[in-house]
């Protein structure tokens, strides 16, 4: 297929900004966690986006994991670039302990962030680093105080179909079904 | 929650590189697409597993996404360390275009990459960031020759419950669904 960028599933997170002293947001699909201790995420993104300059400016910047019931306005934050539509009210918008980092409240998860490093390797998109300096969980997300994704219901993107799904059943517990499979 | 790194969801992917002449495999969730043309996917791990051994060596890697029916042995070879486990016999292996990357021929995509960067940024993890050399698809996931995820059955991976899950419904077309937002 060449180098394409196949890795399933990706998630549909949302990344905030304030540019010109209003928040924005952007859907991006380029976003992974990279380490922990402190926790790390790494997005890519075409340095062009009008939610950039806001990363670029303040150094920092939110990670909102939407649920499947914020798709339409999940997917309406990555049609239109904020240089031609003001975007500050499509959310209700809370500052934690990041500044300039705005987080969206109907959102489940909300991961304020510093650039920790911003890297540009070649190809089309700015890679930057974001350390995780505080992450927001809603309670009505949380069994037992853990988060629990079922509850959460975020929103996987699929690239090539370009399409965006649900979370379906589980299919087993990490460090256990594993014990099943016989060398 | 502190500094966590709670993106939802996260892929289950399964890292495979050569150590001691031999194929060895590790799961990760740790790991996002961050760049694209050419494509490049960074992964965190702990530099001290054994796989990453292989990546410091020969500078190349692979990243595997195995499907639903393979979530024993994805567990599997993350459950146990290269160091006394040999995982070379877990999967049918394939080389491509990146000498001393390891590809699973049971899984439906596989990406053979180069190291394009190394970072240690603190926390517990080094980060690697590949340029994707080469992407590789089984027919039996592609409809009119694109990547199709319900052909693929992709596993995502929950952080904080430690759990594997199948996708679920689809939720709407990118680029589309969020044109029924009505600001």
């Amino acid at each position: 297929m060449g180098s394409v960028p196949f890795v399933f599933p990706m998630p549909a997170a949302i990344v905030g900004a304030d540019v010109e002293g209003a928040p924005t947001f952007m859907t991006i699909a380029y976003c992974g966690v990279v380490n922990n201790g402190p926790a790390m995420v790494a997005i890519g993104s075409n340095p062009g986006h009008y939610t950039m300059r806001g990363i670029e400016e303040h150094g920092s910047f939110s990670i909102n994991i939407p649920s499947e019931n914020l798709v339409a306005r999940t997917d309406y934050v990555g049609m239109h670039s904020g240089a031609t539509t003001d975007k500050s009210g499509v959310f209700d918008v809370f500052y934690g302990e990041c500044d300039h980092a705005p987080l969206i409240r109907e959102c489940p998860v909300n991961l304020a962030c510093r650039v920790a490093k911003r890297l540009d390797i070649g190809g089309k998109d700015a890679i930057v680093i974001g350390e995780v300096v505080q992450c927001y969980v809603s309670g009505d997300a949380l069994t037992d105080g853990a988060p629990d994704i079922e509850k959460m219901r975020p929103i996987l993107y699929a690239t090539g179909s370009r399409t965006y799904w649900g979370i379906g059943e589980k299919v087993g517990d990490a460090w256990n079904i594993g014990a099943t499979y016989e060398p």
